[in-house]
């Protein structure tokens, strides 16, 4: 039997010990890479690198290349993090657990930060390519996937979306299609780069591509669930904020129950594009289990 | 003669077109585009995308396969600033004769935009990269090389310390150190990539890099002097604003005169390290003498 929680340990440290040694490597502007490391290792579940890990093994990949690419996912979902928690975004104080950027630090220095974990994002991934590699086409491919998932065809129009639907009624469709961008992107890249750095074929990755539409969404519900019913203790952040906000969650247009068995519905669907995967696909599999099932 | 107004005409309208071919190509998002346009087309210099096709020239390669990097620089260069005239940095309301993005529309569309134009920059190198070659470790090089001088090892770590500076009394010193970063780690990333898109030696991007460090130094010097002396009326934004914030500049360190000859003295040295290359780098050598007889 698959042990999920002893895996997604093993691979949050891998993780955490690979983000420290790409930080500790420079130490010439304090403030800088304090705020970055504050941030980055606020101890996140670190779900996007873990799927880009776990992608390389379904296809009977090497993990160990895709760490760099990881790293960088990581990077990109913590700095849009960093700005939508901006007093002129949604204005959040507390962040896993701890006061955001911009209330341990400053606002200038948050926003300076966020842009910095974004750009390294990608110097790290060309870094990581000239070193262990000679420049091929899946390095530019890993590259453009993780660009146009982060970029305004994906997250930032995905938190645009979200902006200017503050206080207007959203259709279900359309409620789908603002996360498809503002959390599915980013997690489908982190799968469609981990697959193709573990040379997945093209029959394989589209499968991966479309589990991860389904646990990406499937998230989302979730987190929009946990915003009503979770413990705030247990979350590190407060809930009831989508309702006093006005916001356009699932339980508000579905209701929770509904909301409950919609989740359910897609992980059904993301365990079975999976079909074709042997048991390198066992950390996939519990992986969408467990969005559903997550108390945080 | 070489005929600088003409050559800088000319490459402005190559990228301005360039950069609305890019930009056009979608328009999922009314409002991100609509402000990534009104930045990006907001009628700049184009300094950077401009040396960046020089250099390509200087060492005898063909501008067309830099045109993309140039953009790229451009986008980079723009979303710079605009974080970096957001309330929560300089507060600056004018920029390139235009309300500033976050008068014109607001600041978490500035900030949502300016994530968006750096992140399509890289965007577009990893596409153009793949659409036009078939993966070599120069595109890597190319794109390293920008993540890293952009990123906190070089702009951002400069503009951080420009805060961190307001109201201290920095050394002549640690002022050009700043503006090494702040300023000279893009322009001289502009020159290396156009150089090694160009397919120029090693020893080529090395006196092509010295060329850099001096040009992009003696910018900054001349942007100071003109914010003493300069006419707001022509460059399109405030003058005197530096000195009502204590900013650390070379005037106020070294006074106008002794700034002047400093800025000469840099130019003189730019244009030695060029004395191997023939007539292909006169545009280089134009734009050094340019930097220090600009009123905007």
């Amino acid at each position: 039997m698959f042990d999920l929680t002893s895996y997604l340990a093993r691979r949050q440290a891998q993780i955490n010990t690979a983000l420290e040694n790409t930080l500790k490597a420079d130490s010439r502007n304090a403030q800088l890479i304090q705020a970055m490391n504050y941030s980055l290792m606020a101890g996140g579940k670190r779900l996007r690198p873990i799927l880009c890990l776990a992608a390389t093994e379904a296809v009977d990949g090497d993990p160990e290349h895709s760490v760099t690419a990881a790293c960088a996912l990581e990077m990109i979902h913590t700095y849009s993090l960093m700005h939508d928690d901006l007093p002129a975004m949604d204005d959040d104080d507390l962040r896993r657990g701890k006061p955001t950027c911009h209330v341990a630090f400053d606002e200038a220095t948050a926003i300076l930060t966020g842009d910095a974990l974004l750009t390294m994002a990608f110097h790290i991934l060309a870094n990581g390519f000239l070193n262990e590699r000679t420049g091929r086409m899946e390095d530019l491919e890993v590259i453009r996937t993780i660009a146009e998932a982060a970029g305004y065809h994906g997250m930032i129009e995905g938190q645009m979306r979200d902006m200017l639907s503050e206080g207007k009624q959203l259709t279900i469709e359309e409620l789908k299609a603002l996360h498809a961008l503002k959390t599915g992107a980013l997690i489908e890249a982190s799968i469609r780069v981990g697959a193709i750095l573990g040379n997945g074929s093209t029959g394989q990755i589209d499968q991966l591509e479309n589990y991860a539409g389904h646990i990406g969404l499937a998230f989302q519900v979730r987190d929009d669930i946990l915003n009503v019913e979770g413990d705030p203790n247990v979350m590190g952040k407060s809930v009831g904020t989508d309702h006093d906000r006005q916001k356009n969650t699932f339980p508000a247009l579905l209701g929770l129950r509904e909301s409950k068995r919609f989740a359910e519905e897609l992980v059904k669907d993301a365990l079975q594009s999976l079909n074709e995967f042997d048991n390198k696909a066992d950390p996939l599999r519990a992986i969408a289990r467990y969005i559903i099932e997550r108390k945080k």
